[in-house]
């Protein structure tokens, strides 16, 4: 956990003074730059110290042998790892004759910033050498989001007194040593030097290298070239070997003036793609790098996020740290995504090799939805890579003799890769969140195209999978056994609430989706009769209700089980799955995350509102918040149902979840879900904003700290805004068609340029719940106003 | 499968005639020599070719990498695995210049004859060398029952025709190369030359090799010595290296002449015992084996043999095949216990590396049954093993967070072995299993030393197990869920049938242990609060019932499940668990294995004969078989509830199970519990035996094709004897006091010489049920009178 005030509460940044070794790793990551094609971590220009060096790009993996204890049908036989590829960070700094590496001498200061308008990461350090050599250095990176391709670093150094002798090394690096990961000798074997040279080149300041996987078969391709500016003579030097290049300035400075070297740095990979072709496609992107210039990029850069912010931005009054939380996170998930492109977003973005690169569910519940309302482009592109990797999820549902497509639960391929299949390949709900995913697309932007092309066959390949996997029972009921929903404390369980109310959704939204397209539908083999079985299966799923305790059962006979001992679990035993069985967990009612109470906030149609109340307080004191998806939705349901304060509360912890490292383990990447769950617990909590249905409802209502929210979200191409106040709500439409709305349950059409203002209902919540002792929710800090 | 009439039907001998190379690795289990301290898989003398060559020691083990794909809390962090140590069955031939082996020259004759009486494999054969010389082989083999560490062969080799020259050379050899049997290269570079040398030595015709493992710390010992019989001059030589000892005889002989060998063997293994120690030790049992010589210990293994068969034949009228299955499933139960001697009755005895040379709840549940009422020591020194390992249990009990003492699912030192938790540690029934096996060892033989020293403690740790592990709903019902049943194709389910009534047992023996040994249950802890908690938790044990269908479910909603597809299940596809998924096979009424029928077995008091009937229709339709462990047990309840031809089908197939190679896999080893499960389902069975609630009852009935069956049961130290004929049934007891019977619910008072008999009562029963297509019972040959 990050326990010293590391990144001040700024707006438009997230700065950090100082240096603290101990949080090195979890600085890397918070200060990781991306577009969603390429991920360079945090790490200092000069590569030394750091936490872990990681430069990434989208969909480059290795396999790995994935083994099993005990072998098993259809568990998959290998693994797949994202890998560093070569680092193009790299500016290492000599002082007279000595290296410039912050654990010796003097580092007299230390600051870096990652604005967010900017999208760069600024650095600026003052560092006096062990013989008593001062220097000043800053360097400003990007990855362009506007190149995707490309990356750049302008760096200076200058001296503070006294003439000096400087040399500047800037560098690609392939093959980086990783601190050891495994201890299994074979997967060590695999991800030690994963890449083999094929290709190395360097004339002027200009070098690139081409290494390809061994087992993966990606070919990855990495430029550099450089402008120089010194008012003192400059002697230039490159060499290259197959692992290696290296551009040498050597100079000598005197006090005050400055060397300042521009990097620009392009990255290609390709499965299919030659060495000449690899090499010309990198050569050409940086081409374009040094002709657009640093400048060129810096504006470019700020051009497309001023776009982003405009249509993006939440915009918050009384609480510093959740604003300056709220805009970290937007821009990390526009980061993760942005330049994707039909390939995964992983559950870690680009910002670090946690969960081994793979993407999972969070994507299509906790990303889209955000991106779906703020960069609906990206949101379409997430679906397109899942629509692309069809084929795979049709052959993984025939090995599990199902029909439709069966998507992974892990993967970076679309393959399953998951190694533990109770916990894996059985949340099947993951195929429903696609589904969902995909509805609330089409619905929120009209694209009738992605509807044709994407949508439909996402939608008709699911329902498939549900029609298989459930089945009616005599007395008509359709039920889905033995499969895991959301909360990973529950396993292998009958007729999860959250996943049978997806799969309803998923087949009435495929039904739906085959009448608006009857030809293509009829394409993909869609007959009436399908469509009535999908029909029924919807009309008669079974809902588990627990009449005695008047509540949901999670799933069919959760609310019969055991209560967890909450009182004899120490604090230091959390999270649990770490000092319990999965034995003892699955069998007892104790809730890693919200999975009953997601199904509140994503079925809430399905429920009334004084369900949701009783849901929610017999939910609150079984969840124990293990997993980084849960925050955000208890925040949501708890501000639905009145309890403002305890939505807060989550709401906090949601938003600072990698800025405090709350899950201890920033430092293999951030939580792209949980970050944009700040995002939803904003605007679907407090806006009370629900999309389900075919139209936008709004409920606002603040908390007390809170004393004015502003977000926009993207409706049919047009921007529709809510301005929410503790007594009131304000509702405007930049252009277009008019909309059908709702506030607080009342409806209305909203005009452009015709703002309208509705005041706000009192909400009288029942007794605030509790949750298990030491698991209440909160911030690490005081909030600071 | 084994397709050719190998083994021909022959009440006291298994024989084969003529050699098929393509069963030799069945027939090295089928004819292993084992006394439960020391096993020899029935490799032929000279070592080549083998299907797989085994030489075992009981408990000598080797470490190896548990791995898992996604780890998990308390997941076992490595394997252990059963080694080939030492082999000193060799006995190579040289004839003229070139060696004897079957797939060269010409073999003119191969018998092999396994003696069930006399305890030898006997081998003859003729053979003429690929440049056209004749000998006459022969070899006896056996491994001493009364001498513990002792094996021995004879043999003898004699010219057919002509002076030849012979050279025999017996061997130790320790590390042989074996075929490959993982793809884990941690595991093959640890079971791959697992012995380290640390002494060896030889003079005259004795050499003994002292090895240990490199991570168990198993040192191991292994020596020879011999006799030479040979009318003409014999030049002996002896040898000696780390791995390899090696007597040299050469001679030459007329036609007809013999050169015969008596090979003497002795093994001994210690984790504490120093070399010296252990070169003493073995060399002390060779002088002892030397000094009682050939003839003695023939006829030592013949005595003891007799007086086993004494006890424990079964004799049968009418089906010889059936007969010789049962004679050869009695003689390797004993092979596998005789001298076990507080180490586990591994699932393949020591006839085989099948799983590993594991044991598990067969050996308490299957094994046991039979032992204690054929050779009750050999049940008890099983059951003292289980006490010894206690500690271990007990800290896995603390590790899952649960009181007393949690029995592994499968390993060889006590500790959990199970890679695979859901069908392994989750599958408490083990737990109960063994209190069930102490309750009956203690009610059938009333050994009180046994009983207060052993019995109570097993009894009190898996009673406070249990205890912990179910609960008290508010309305009072014990409940004990998410826990795995003895059908491995349903997982984590709520209150098991088997497994709720299975703990009722063990929890009410501990009540009466702890009343008779109030003194050593206080010693344990135990007081009047806990004694009230298991009577408690017994009386309110929740057996679910499903009204509607008028069954009981396996577990909690099983019946409520969809039906497997049986009729699209093509034959190639099982066993089920190769060709699906286990989330289906879960998830889906499809059983493995007896589980609720076994429960209707073993917990026959707990039913009545109307429910029995209905559920054993029920399950029969939807059990496929899949496991050894399950014929035994349908076949019993098939007999109970009138399918009397339906048993006697089942009871073919459990009886030649390894016979006729039914499995696939009886290469790896035999199916110990299939072959005690021949017993059970001949006594339990058609001889009706129940044991449960401190008394004995008979309820026979014989199948048309059987005409006679006699069988004896050791009670209370006596040999009570039962001859069922199709009309009556003969009861008579050896000596003794008085027993209290029943006979089809009659009561009676048994006396010593004062047979009584009591006629057989006609059963009417239900139509037969059917068998999943495909999954009928049935032999392989058609069966012989």
């Amino acid at each position: 956990m990050i326990t010293h005030p590391a990144y001040p509460s700024e707006p438009w940044t997230v700065g950090e003074k100082g240096l603290d070794l101990n949080v090195l790793a979890q600085s890397e990551s918070v200060f990781a730059l991306s577009n969603g094609h390429i991920g360079l971590r945090g790490n200092l220009d000069e590569g030394e110290p750091h936490g872990l060096p990681g430069t990434y790009l989208n969909s480059v993996f290795e396999f790995r042998p994935l083994p099993y204890a005990e072998a098993g049908y259809g568990y998959p036989p290998s693994g797949q790892t994202v890998i560093n590829v070569t680092n193009g960070k790299l500016i290492r700094l000599l002082v007279e004759d000595e290296p410039f590496d912050v654990r010796y001498g003097e580092l007299r200061s230390h600051n870096r910033v990652l604005s967010l308008r900017d999208g760069v990461l600024r650095r600026t350090a003052e560092w006096t050498s062990p013989s008593g050599h001062s220097v000043h250095i800053s360097s400003t990176r990007l990855v362009s989001f506007t190149q995707r391709a490309t990356a750049a670093i302008a760096y200076e150094v200058r001296p503070v007194d006294g003439p000096l002798h400087i040399v500047l090394q800037s560098e690609l690096v392939t093959n980086e040593q990783l601190p050891p990961t495994t201890d299994d000798p074979r997967a060590t074997a695999a991800l030690t030097a994963p890449l083999q040279p094929e290709q190395h080149s360097a004339h002027d300041a200009r070098a690139h290298l081409v290494h390809t996987t061994r087992l993966s078969g990606r070919r990855i391709g990495a430029a550099m070239d450089h402008t120089v500016h010194c008012p003192a003579d400059v002697q230039t030097s490159i060499e290259c070997s197959e692992d290696t290049a290296r551009l040498t300035l050597t100079t000598q400075l005197a006090a005050g003036q400055p060397l300042r070297v521009v990097k620009f740095l392009s990255y290609g990979w390709s499965s299919q793609r030659s060495i000449p072709a690899i090499s010309a496609q990198v050569e050409a992107a940086l081409a374009l790098a040094c002709a657009t210039g640093w400048e060129g990029l810096l504006a470019d850069q700020r051009r497309y996020l001023d776009d982003y912010w405009a249509g993006a931005d939440v915009d918050l009054e009384g609480d510093a740290e959740v604003q300056q939380a709220v805009r970290f996170a937007l821009f990390q998930v526009l980061q993760a995504s942005a330049r994707a492109e039909r390939r995964p977003i992983p559950a870690k973005g680009l910002t670090g090799p946690g969960y081994d690169g793979h993407a999972f569910w969070d994507t299509e519940s906790y990303v889209l939805p955000a991106l779906t309302y703020t960069a609906p482009h990206a949101a379409a592109d997430a679906l397109r890579w899942r629509h692309l990797t069809i084929p795979a999820a049709r052959k993984r549902a025939r090995e599990l003799t199902l029909d439709g497509a069966a998507f992974p639960w892990r993967t970076i391929t679309g393959e399953e890769r998951s190694g533990y299949w109770p916990a894996g390949t059985a949340a099947f709900h993951i195929n429903a969140d696609i589904a969902d995913a995909a509805i609330r697309l089409v619905q929120a932007t009209g694209d009738e195209e992605f509807d044709r092309e994407v949508g439909l066959e996402l939608l008709v390949e699911t329902a498939r999978l549900w029609s298989s996997l459930g089945f009616h029972r005599r007395d008509g009921q359709f039920r889905i056994d033995g499969v895991t929903g959301p909360d990973e404390y529950t396993a292998l369980c009958d007729n999860n609430v959250y996943t049978n109310l997806m799969a309803q959704r998923n087949l009435r939204g495929a039904v739906e989706a085959a009448k608006r397209h009857p030809d293509q539908a009829a394409e993909l083999g869609v007959d009436d009769d399908e469509i009535a079985a999908w029909e029924r299966a919807a009309d008669e799923m079974l809902v588990p209700y627990d009449v005695g305790r008047g509540v949901h059962p999670q799933a069919e006979r959760f609310t019969d089980y055991e209560c967890w001992d909450f009182e004899h679990t120490r604090r230091d035993q959390y999270p649990l799955l770490l000092h319990f069985p999965y034995f003892d967990l699955y069998r007892k009612q104790v809730v890693k995350q919200a999975d009953l109470v997601l199904a509140l906030y994503k079925r809430g149609d399905a429920f009334t509102a004084e369900e949701k109340a009783r849901d929610f307080a017999y939910y609150e004191p079984l969840t124990v918040r293990d997993s980084s998806l849960s925050a955000c939705i208890q925040s949501v349901m708890a501000a639905e149902v009145g309890h403002l304060d305890l939505a807060y509360a989550y709401l906090g912890e949601a938003a600072r979840m990698d800025l405090d490292d709350l899950a201890h383990n920033t430092g293999d990447g951030l939580h792209i879900a949980s970050l944009a769950g700040a995002w939803i617990a904003l605007v679907a909590g407090f806006g009370g904003m629900r999309d389900s249905g075919g139209s936008v409802a709004f409920a606002p209502r603040l908390p007390g700290p809170l004393t004015r929210l502003t977000f926009s979200v993207l409706w049919q191409g047009q921007r529709l805004c809510v301005v929410v106040t503790p007594a009131q709500a304000t509702y405007s439409l930049g252009g277009g068609d008019p909309v059908e709305l709702a506030h607080h349950g009342r409806l209305f059409t909203l005009r452009p340029d015709r703002p309208v203002t509705y005041p706000i209902p009192p909400i009288e919540p029942g007794p605030r719940p509790s949750q298990p002792p030491g698991r209440e929710p909160g911030r690490l800090r005081p909030r600071r106003a």
